[in-house]
């Protein structure tokens, strides 16, 4: 059996770029938000029904062929630095960081099945993969939500669909999200006119981190914000769609990139991976705009030295709750930075 | 025989940052100006007459021990790349870059010794030696003086001393420079106040290359502008004493920055490495000051992977004219940075 401190050892398996488009898309997303029936939401219930809700969940899970080897955390049972961690492997949301008394985490190896309950909505079922693959995630995190449903009793409306906490998620209760990389497009000056385009069609776009996080190193999250009047299939398939087209521009504008200034791209590029390299201070922000001009770089073939499943895993691993758990002790900003630059140099390329 | 082609296919030996203090002086030089009596100057000579001075510097050239192996150029018989490649040894003038009719040059192999020929003065004779060795370079220069001086008439005024071309070198003739790496000084801001007292002293501080040069990567030349009234050994034992303050007070400068921002230098020192090391393009200014930083690095023993020497050659193989030597073929601007670049990362390591 798994432990929680082997888990967070080892990167995610959705992290190993084998999905398809996966130079560009670095995951797919889809979670579904579910609530019991007579059990008020997390942010209403009382200790007790949180409890209640904790508990179902647990012998659910148990039951379930999907999740009979997943970890099953109490977020209570974790200091906070450990949350943190979670959080940064999107396995939990932020809010839980904080909010974690009666709060708890079902996560199957590979990390790419989990279950947050508790937090707004008493189950939240998340599926993720690593690339363009909405369909595999959506397969996987419905066929969880079979086994659940089959033995929990979701607050279900015949005519609004299940019910949740915040009335933008009734509905499907369904978020399917892709995060995309796309610095050619943001090159090429035509990510501000395309992200508009997208925003008026109902999607939101937010940073690495989703809601409330900043666009870093060219990592777009594409999200639905639809949930009610639109069935599953429809959204996805419009989220498919949209994908698709980004990932054409995004390839369009490389390819102009390269025949226009083939050279100085190329230079950018390289100075990007040599600075990640030998670089002894490494903030956040620094460290993604290089991560985005060297990912830039093994997708044109230019870099052989290391690969996308190197670059997705040290964006988690160059966390600071990562690098703290790694370090074994709390570090300040600047100390972060030192060790944030040692990480990336010790295992940027493959051979380490 | 050496030939001119094989000469300037390998570094010249004094780069080879065998002196003392190498890694902070690149080398020391001494020049002594010469001219014949009953001839006039080159500036004012018709061309039978330099003609005569360069005939005359040939055979005398011959009968010494120190020239008996030296090539002996006629600058109107090389092209003008040639001559600029020369220029970038440090071997003729750049003035002689232009005005070569009749114009030559003696160089041993090694180029350690050389006489220019109708430069201002019928004769320039130098001699560079490897990091702060003036007395080495003095002691050559001296013998080549008297080697060349008992066959060849000098014009020299027992009042005056030797007669030049411009009064500003009459006397001695003597201009004896160190070049110095003050990266230290620099990251200090002390270097200014330091420059400005050498100056007072009659000493004149300039870029790397000579008069008229900028500084760059923090190389200063730093030469005696007296040379009446004073005597060859009082004029070293001055520059002797002012450089050697300077290497103290860079290597506290050093100290003091190490010590106040450890990190931070270590940052900026490694990736200068890992720029030079990956960069695609690369103009002379930033060369010149990722160089310095990684001198620094190797000089403070954190960077093994290159040594001085290595830099000291890359420092003239990547000026303009050995690019477009290298490549066989007239280079822009821009086809020199992308040269540049290569011949950096193909020879920045030792194993290369």
């Amino acid at each position: 059996m798994l432990t929680f401190t082997e888990m967070i050892q080892h990167p995610s398996q959705w992290l190993d770029a084998s999905g398809p488009f996966s130079d560009i898309v670095y995951s797919s997303r889809i979670r579904l938000a579910r609530n019991l029936k007579k059990i008020p939401f997390s942010h209403r219930a009382n200790d007790d029904e949180l409890r209640t809700v904790f508990l179902q969940a647990k012998e659910a899970a148990h039951e379930t062929q999907l999740l009979k080897d997943a970890l099953i955390l109490d977020l209570g049972e974790l200091d906070s630095l450990d949350r943190r961690v979670l959080a940064e492997r999107h396995l939990i949301s932020n809010q839980m960081v904080e909010l974690y008394h009666n709060r708890g985490l079902v996560v199957t190896p590979g990390e790419t099945l989990s279950v947050m309950i508790n937090e707004e909505d008493h189950f939240r079922l998340q599926a993720i993969t690593s690339g363009f693959n909405l369909n595999e995630a959506y397969e996987k995190v419905n066929q969880l939500d079979d086994e659940l449903g089959s033995r929990l009793e979701y607050a279900f409306h015949d005519q609004w669909g299940y019910l949740t906490a915040c009335p933008t998620n009734v509905g499907t209760g369904m978020r399917a999200s892709v995060l995309i990389h796309l610095p050619g497009l943001f090159i090429t000056r035509e990510i501000d006119t395309l992200i508009k385009k997208i925003a008026k069609k109902g999607f939101v776009v937010r940073g690495l981190y989703g809601e409330g996080s900043d666009v870093k190193g060219n990592f777009f999250q594409i999200s639905n914000q639809q949930t009610l009047g639109i069935s599953e299939l429809e959204t996805l398939e419009r989220l498919e769609k949209y994908t698709r087209e980004l990932i054409e521009q995004e390839k369009a504008a490389r390819d102009r990139v390269f025949q226009e200034a083939k050279n100085e791209i190329e230079d950018k590029i390289w100075r990007a991976y040599g600075t990640l390299k030998y670089a002894h201070i490494l903030n956040s922000d620094n460290m993604m705009n290089l991560c985005s001009l060297v990912r830039l770089g093994i997708s044109s073939n230019w870099i052989k030295e290391t690969d996308t499943s190197r670059l997705n895993e040290l964006l988690v691993f160059a966390q600071p709750a990562h690098l703290q758990r790694l370090q074994g002790q709390p570090l300040n900003v600047d100390e972060r930075d030192v060790i944030r630059a040692k990480l990336v140099r010790e295992n940027l390329d493959r051979e380490n």
